[in-house]
């Protein structure tokens, strides 16, 4: 699939089928994730596959209702902050970087016909909470975004496009 | 050029042709910067398009050392958040909504051949505050990021990989 097609056919999928993510296009998804630029190279990020289905309805009711798509997913990946690595000057960067990776992986696996739904956590200090408590994450690991992933019900697969070309959005030279 | 690939293959490319970016190139990478899911599609981004030298060495000058290569980019864009678009009840998912607003601009572009760099202006305040001055932003228009675009010099086509996969970054289940 075309970069440029792959962008503006992206939908958010938030219906499964039972079919499972194997381990290659999972691989190839997590490479994406690890693939995109971060400040300094820091690299500030770690992520946790989850499939056990308790365990991903555990982590879609921490997530609050949008999360509920997480619960028919064929996996979750939460994308997580390692303030271990954080760029000391800036440290907040770190959140950016982590949007990076997963936008990169949201597209490699649209790329493998994998559907997909961006579940926000991070700046949501419950929804942080929830996440840290139910994996007892360190201090040091921060739940920064859930990503659920499957393959996409029919009803899933014409959905319309939400957004695309703005020209008031634009601004050439000057504000 | 098939999206795996593109991930995998894009490098951040500091040196650039005098070759211009044309309009068609450009509107292609914006319609990718639109094309991103945020959260509640609120969509809380607007772009600054810059083509003219003077500024162009203007916003690097303000955006510290690592800005350098915007001199001698054929064109910056730089992603602004826009306050009056924002999630209520979680304002600063514009971050992360931008950076993948971000991320599918420099896909696209090295879809068609243009490199790019990412350089980071959030959260430093002095870079933000810099940019805010020099284009006489509102308070509601925060600088996000300002990427550099351009056509590589030969140098830049076959720079080595600086991350994929690591093992270690990937937890199973449980942390």
């Amino acid at each position: 699939m075309n970069i440029i097609d792959g962008i503006s056919s992206r939908r958010s999928v938030r219906q499964f089928t039972a079919q499972p993510i194997g381990d290659d296009a999972l691989s190839a998804i997590l490479t994406a994730g690890m693939s995109g630029p971060s400040a300094v190279n820091a690299r500030p990020w770690s992520f946790l596959v989850v499939r056990d289905r308790d365990m991903l309805c555990k982590m879609a009711d921490g997530n609050g209702s949008a999360a509920q798509p997480l619960k028919g997913a064929a996996l979750g990946i939460m994308v997580v902050g390692d303030m271990t690595r954080t760029f000391e000057r800036a440290p907040d960067y770190w959140v950016i970087d982590g949007a990076i990776a997963g936008q990169n992986m949201i597209l490699a696996a649209h790329s493998l016909g994998i559907g997909s739904v961006w579940l926000g956590t991070w700046p949501q200090e419950e929804k942080i909470s929830a996440q840290r408590r139910l994996f007892h994450l360190p201090e040091s690991a921060v739940p920064h975004s859930i990503l659920a992933f499957g393959y996409p019900e029919d009803s899933q697969k014409e959905l319309p496009a939400r957004g695309g070309y703005e020209a008031d959005r634009v601004h050439f030279e000057t504000w």
